[in-house]
């Protein structure tokens, strides 16, 4: 029996939560549930799976120290920082020659850290049959997540035959993978049936791994021959400062998964999301009589269908409506709900402040 | 010549600049205009007429220091603390007593310590005027506004007949003080030509002041002659403590200026304005282009006619308009501009809540 290694890809912009999430504090490190940061809800939702010590996380130089404190079960050595941003396939290049020089038969996930999950357990049970599959299969298994919505906000899978596979997930080949689609693409693509969103998430023995990067992406693959042969911590850390500056910025959708044969999906029914959005954050929450989202403390008269988000501070409304209103440490969004998007509009005229630095 | 005094009532319940005012932080402390509280300028327009030894400020006893801390030219002395708040009679009393004790012939400037005076200068004389008419005459004089617009937010006095004073200054006797009117009351009262703002400033000897409050409230010219016969900063402490809670809560123009014969108006026009709402506040500083009036830090997207308030902190709006929002150091206000007067009602919520002290 293979061994499983879960790779959690935990960068982040922390642009669509300012400016309650900000560079210094991309989404995952959040607790927006429960107190706990959506990076630890990450780890833990992999108890009883996947040990912590074959935990990795890759995450961005200067999120380190955060991500050591947010996900302290995971051993600190299995934290990786890039030096720069280059988007999410060097990242898996970095894991896979990880995880080969740790167990060169071993499966890896690759799962990201600010994504929710609203039933884990059968997220366990999912990602459960997927290694399986990955490990017996010469196959990239990703999870297809059902839609309920046409969202734009998503990448796509087509899936084409259902595949017999022994397990209790339903797998099926995967015939393409699209990028985000417009309204009514969208809408095509949900009504057809044979449509998952994809999810970033990945699993595939290393070896799999390495080929793939080979065919597609070849120097990905000397990266991750280079993390495989590297001696120490030290050894990593200079490989990567040395590497990293030249290499393009891609993600792991384009440079491989819209190129492989030998795809296939794990249909996934766990109340996923990704929260990509005010809005869809509030849909996790009960909202009071009067529509009103709150999450910390706030006071209000006649305000309806709000969403307020008030980080150890007051938020207090008179006579709005439809409002997105977050209070962080040192500034205040107040946004109509349909124009968060703008947000990052609105972020690039702050950075260029002369205190820009300070808020964002 | 009579030796003139100011007696600076600086009470306050901070609630309508909430939550840039709070209890602790009534809005005289508030550094609206160019870095200095309300009551640091209330006492520099004195400068040159009234010295900083012969300006006394009558406070709340929790406001002593923040008081001191904002006035630091008046002695501390001269700052007196009640120990409870029982409107304005009182302490008008309590001014009346120390300023006797003092000197006997003085003539008490009863002014307040948050609103503002456009031209100071203009200021000065009309006091200067109103101080050589009171010192001559056994009359309360009291300053009227001529009023520009037909507001319902303060109480009126009617004038009379004009008096040969030969001062540069119009004085006429007053008729009548009437309470807030209607708006329709206030129209009449505009048009007349004959009604001034009641400014809540009165000007008076020592003796005058004895007398009137000897004639309307035997039990607050007790309070005086005690104040007058307290010994020592301990002894004058100790009468307040004991004196104050069984006094009933009383306004001067109640107490007084409603039943007294003997009052004068001195004709005032210096931009005067009680900075009384978020409304008002935001006519003494320019709009930007799209009418948004910013004190602080502001980012803003297609957002117009808002009121933004920001203190250390950055505000970011996106599409929203005719809005007040605030921001202190642990709460926001969102609120449109029309309604900032249920901002009370909202408190006295936010004062319930098990964390409600941290707040207000």
């Amino acid at each position: 029996m293979r061994h499983a290694y879960a790779v959690i890809l935990a960068g982040g912009s922390g642009e669509r939560f300012w400016p309650l999430s900000t560079k210094a504090r991309p989404k995952q490190f959040i607790s927006f549930f429960g107190g706990r940061p959506l990076l630890a809800l990450a780890v833990e939702r992999l108890r009883g799976l996947i040990p912590t010590d074959r935990i990795f996380i890759v995450t961005a130089g200067h999120l380190v120290e955060n991500t050591a404190q947010a996900a302290w079960h995971v051993p600190r050595a299995n934290i990786i920082g890039e030096p720069c941003k280059r988007d999410t396939a060097p990242a898996v290049a970095v894991a896979c020659g990880l995880v080969r020089q740790r167990d060169p038969e071993g499966v890896v996930c690759i799962l990201t850290a600010d994504q929710l999950m609203g039933d884990a357990e059968a997220f366990r049970m999912t990602l459960a049959d997927a290694i399986k599959v990955a490990g017996r299969e010469e196959v990239i298994v990703t999870i297809g997540i059902k839609p309920d919505a046409a969202a734009t906000g998503f990448g796509y899978i087509e899936a084409g035959d259902v595949l017999e596979t022994g397990t209790a997930t339903l797998f099926a080949a995967a015939k393409k993978f699209v990028e985000k689609p417009d309204a009514c693409t969208a809408a095509r693509y949900v009504e057809s049936g044979n449509y998952y969103w994809n999810a970033g998430m990945f699993i595939w023995k290393t070896g799999t791994m390495r080929n793939a990067l080979a065919e597609h992406t070849p120097e990905l693959a000397r990266l991750c021959d280079a993390v495989t042969g590297a001696a120490s911590p030290g050894e990593l850390d200079a490989l990567l400062r040395q590497a990293y500056p030249p290499l393009r910025a891609i993600s792991i959708d384009y440079a491989v998964m819209e190129h492989a044969g030998n795809i296939v999906v794990a249909r996934g029914s766990f109340g996923w999301d990704d929260v990509g959005s005010w809005t869809a954050l509030a849909g996790h929450f009960s909202a009071d009589a009067e529509g009103n989202v709150v999450i910390g403390s706030c006071e209000q008269i006649d305000s309806q269908n709000n969403i307020v988000m008030s980080e150890n501070r007051l938020t207090a409304l008179v006579g709005v409506r439809g409002l997105v209103v977050v209070q962080s440490e040192n500034a205040t969004l107040v946004c109509p709900r349909e124009r968060a998007e703008e947000v990052k509009k609105l972020l690039r005229r702050i950075a260029e402040r002369p205190d820009g630095a300070k808020y964002v």
